[in-house]
């Protein structure tokens, strides 16, 4: 049979990326290269660039090589028919969200599991907004989902998002979280490909992403909210988001304040942030031993040199990185990294759907 | 005599500048080029540079050209009696706060009026911290140095301090300000020369400036405080202050999130910073027409394109620029744009002086 | 009469931009603020931004501002009708090659006198490729083109090679120039705007500039070419050329090595930059005093520094900076410095419009 | 005894790094980790860091993390006696030319093989300046020095000339170079740390770097000379280097046009370059499989992408890639990146000392 030809490793889920040629996508393709639980058989993209070999058409701007044999790839048109020929059911996302509308609900519609990285669903009543290891039993919101029907989605939230919940989340389980005011200095790569022109960027600072501080305080109430039988109940402390690009490459940095609930210390903080483990995600592949890592140099966590500390391996770039912290009056404040395309987008995407997979959902 | 040999003009008053070979020394020079009320005759600094010509010892930095006729005049060393011999009494500092603390006393208790950049002194009980076009009246603290003597001494903020306390004047002054939480993404210049070595910050950030985000919260407490005849009480607000240095050359952009006593809405609050004038300082030289130009475009203030704006000539560099005004739950937030070493430094030490001047204390 | 109503002044040539928009647009716009000679009528573009106030459409990012009644004029479209209801005979052309293929024909074969930066006809046999102050005699090509009507089309050269035909013609007219290695350090804004995607050069070099290299060679024999009466034949010297593309805003910077007929010493060679005056042209408005400026300085020139170094005023831009002048072997190497925008772009074709009206042209 | 106290592995040949904490001593520590032949046994340094932990003193700067055990390590001073009690014959030098002057010198005559980085030897008549795969036989020299006594001194080249040598190398021997013209793009960390002040390089380039066109020229021809009885013979070719220094952080790109003595055209280039194997060092650990990776992409090498074009594991960032090669007139011209402290400097000297072990020079 045609679906099994070529295939490296029959006891692997057949996977596709679409959206591919991207930033995020080239993320996923990377990410997906040798995974133990995945084979990605199908890189898929709308637009002109199917029908071209990967290697041809992508800029691959990304810090390791292409796989060479995913640039060999002809990069398939998004289609149900072409997707199931090849055994694929499990297809991950990195659409731009106007054309993940459509697209992702036709895939949810034909069957199919979808892991997106795009925003047009988040918010969603019915769907996920996951990161399996600060939220992983929202996962249980595909079953309100799977009752019309054999598809899914399960989104996974905004960069900036990603790394902010993670901080929060130890330290509103443990403290309770009352409001936080958070300031980005965001990444280039956080705007895609061909994404910000050089001209705009170099030597400056935009203080402005369309949306972004609207999705900021959204979806990190969804992501620390409560799962009921009805959905998500967003959590409901108060978020203050300033949003900013900065002439930097990867790496989100946040500086945040928290108002907590119940009052801590700085030390009590740091343990709780340095003892957070991930609940039960922590052995996924993709997921970090540990989701947070607390740095005592008083200059750190800067960009350039801490978008990879934690985990090596297959859960590189997972971790968030969190220094400086101090009280100030009666607020936590400390400065948080997120590797942006990694945890921040692709890598949490693949740590979701192994977190699916584990519960059955696959 | 010798002090009026080569003076251009008989009227103005010489001023000295020391410290005046460093980036902030140079703005002073710039700034004072062609000023209508003070006339540069004596270019001073510690240390091994003294006796070179002042072209050949300085890496001039800024975008204007050196002054042709200081580039030629000898650096001079600090030194009381040459600064008489040349008829000098009002002195520029831009030393750095270690060697400013023994040389600023040393020409005050020798007669001298000093305005000075540095930090040594600011918090001084009897020290105008002062922005001439913000706290004009602080300049009366003078009042309690000179009863010990005839000289004194007048401190210009921190750059970060000079644009936030800007931006709170109006609004403290009309709606009161209960707290206050800013961001900071400051420039280079910030760091003086050779300062920040480039392989640290080229695409990076560095979230740590030492001892910044302590100077913040008391300088700008100080600043808007109440002036009583025993010092200055400070205003009861509080200062949440976390400070970053970003790869741009000038311009310190701050994000900020007020609360304010009194409610007010986003339009309430653009009249109220479109609308301030300066008080009685908006006809010194130096004053900016407008200390606030509050601007709609949503991606702006930007560093590299809005450090000018506002009023041209002399004042130029002396506006802050205000933007992305927004209502967040109960508070205002917005950005806010310094030129660190003009407004921030330089141009206000000399706004102040030209403030003294009229107040009768030149 | 409509074409007269808002004319500040009818001794003044009316004149329209074409293709105002983009980074050479608005330089053209920028230059001809309050010109003795030129007033600005009409903004032009193709495409979708006719019919928008020019400030709603434009993303002005010089270093001054937007002149304010230009930023209130309608864009209009391409049109010879309206150019000519207005008055306008002279269009300056700031479009991309390929839109001005058809345009500034179309154009030219109504009667219109076009000013263009655009390659597309540069090499065209009774096209000048004029720099006003190097080869102003070429304007004398013009003649051959108006045998077949009235209008005609005069070129300015690619940015890059603007500034290395400056720093040739004296050398060339003085020793002669056997041969020239020219390898560039090419500002972004030379790539127009969005243009160069941030990702691909911050913190980078791109050895790559599509079709430079072939352009510099071509278009550099041209200019330094000897006027005929059937054309212009190029000079004879051979050009190797080697382009990149460097994280600078404005400002090319070229390393080139020249080897002469006639054998000269770096005093020989640092006279005869430093005596050069741009011929008969030196009067013009927009003509620097000095095309040339030699500096001593070991370091210079940097684009950062010295792009403004030279003429003041309306010729700000339009000189070519020279240093580190220095005999290896049998041959002068220098590094010269043009600004890309002004001299190698906007201010060049402005000041061969001058030349064309002092000579009769207009 | 003491020497042999925590060693992991008896078989592996003690070494010592001087000069650790800088730019180039922290790349030595980095190749050294795990080093199958040597085993680093103390970091030494001049001056204020001996007696500090490691850790605590270096600004650790590069992408990798420090290895911790080495982090643990104290810095000892450079102490011949403290050398030979830990078992050490064998000492890398990172320091600055001007205290290796004195210090190497110093070394040597206690009996010390050190292979150096430092540019104080380089030119002396009976030092090899070696690149193992480049010119291997000039290890002989080191034959000239052992008859004075035991200890002698092996340089590597200027992080330039390395890589422009290593490029040069198969053309000259296959077709002979006549002359080279090499203009430079250098990377920051080639000036060490804290080296260049970012608001000298931000968005500029600057065209100086003391003293580097005139070494490219001699060791360039001493690399590539010939080894006689009585030392090495400069290859006569003729150089012509202009250098300058560009906001890249690692890796420096050349532009290289080469006037063979025989014709070539590019594809004999072409296979020339791409079939140099590095002759008989090419088995050493630290030798790259490729010394010249030949790319087809027009828009490659690129500093950001390429430095760790090649080999990977132990020779990572020690192959040069080529591109853009093109005959132009008579002339080669191609672009060339290096990396200019792993090939450029520190991966070289440990190639140098792999290639010494084999011979029966440790």
């Amino acid at each position: 049979m045609n679906r099994l030809k070529g295939r490296e490793n029959l006891d692997r889920i057949p996977v596709a990326v679409i959206g591919a040629t991207g930033a995020v996508g080239q993320r996923f393709v990377q990410l997906l290269k040798s995974h133990p639980w995945f084979e990605l058989i199908i890189v898929a993209a709308s637009g002109k660039s199917a029908g071209k070999r990967y290697k041809d058409t992508v800029n691959w701007g990304l810090d390791e090589k292409m796989p060479e044999d995913i640039g060999e790839k002809k990069i398939e048109e998004i289609n149900s028919k072409t997707f199931k020929d090849e055994g694929i059911e499990l297809v991950f996302s990195a659409l731009p969200a106007n054309i993940a509308k459509e697209v992702e609900l036709d895939l949810v519609s034909n069957g199919f599991y979808v892991f997106s990285n795009a925003s047009a669903y988040r918010m969603g009543k019915d769907v996920p907004l996951l990161i399996a290891d600060v939220n992983g039993d929202h996962l249980g919101l595909v079953d309100l989902q799977r009752e019309a029907g054999k598809g899914y989605i399960v989104t996974n939230p905004n960069c900036t998002v990603t790394g902010l919940a993670t901080g929060l989340k130890p330290l509103d389980r443990e403290f309770g979280v009352r409001s936080v005011v958070v300031t980005t200095y965001q990444a280039l790569s956080g705007a895609g490909y061909p994404g910000v022109p050089s001209l705009d960027i170099i030597g400056n600072i935009i203080p402005y992403i369309p949306n972004e501080e609207e999705k900021v305080e959204e979806e990190c109430k969804k992501i620390l909210g409560k799962l009921t039988v009805e959905g998500v109940e967003p959590s409901p402390f108060y978020v203050f988001a300033s949003c900013a690009r900065v002439p930097v490459r990867d790496g989100h940095l946040e500086s945040v304040l928290v108002e907590l609930e119940e009052d801590a210390v700085v030390d009590e903080v740091k343990k709780v942030l340095r003892d957070y483990d991930g609940l039960e995600s922590r052995t996924l592949p993709t997921a970090p031993k540990k989701p947070i890592i607390v740095t005592e140099d008083e200059s750190r966590p800067q960009p350039l040199f801490d978008i990879y500390s934690g985990s090596p391996k297959r859960a590189k770039g997972m971790s968030v990185t969190v220094g400086r912290i101090k009280r100030i009056h009666d607020k936590i404040r400390f400065f948080l990294l997120v590797h942006n395309t990694i945890r921040g987008a692709a890598g949490c995407s693949i740590m979701n759907a192994e977190l699916a997979k584990i519960e059955g959902y696959l």
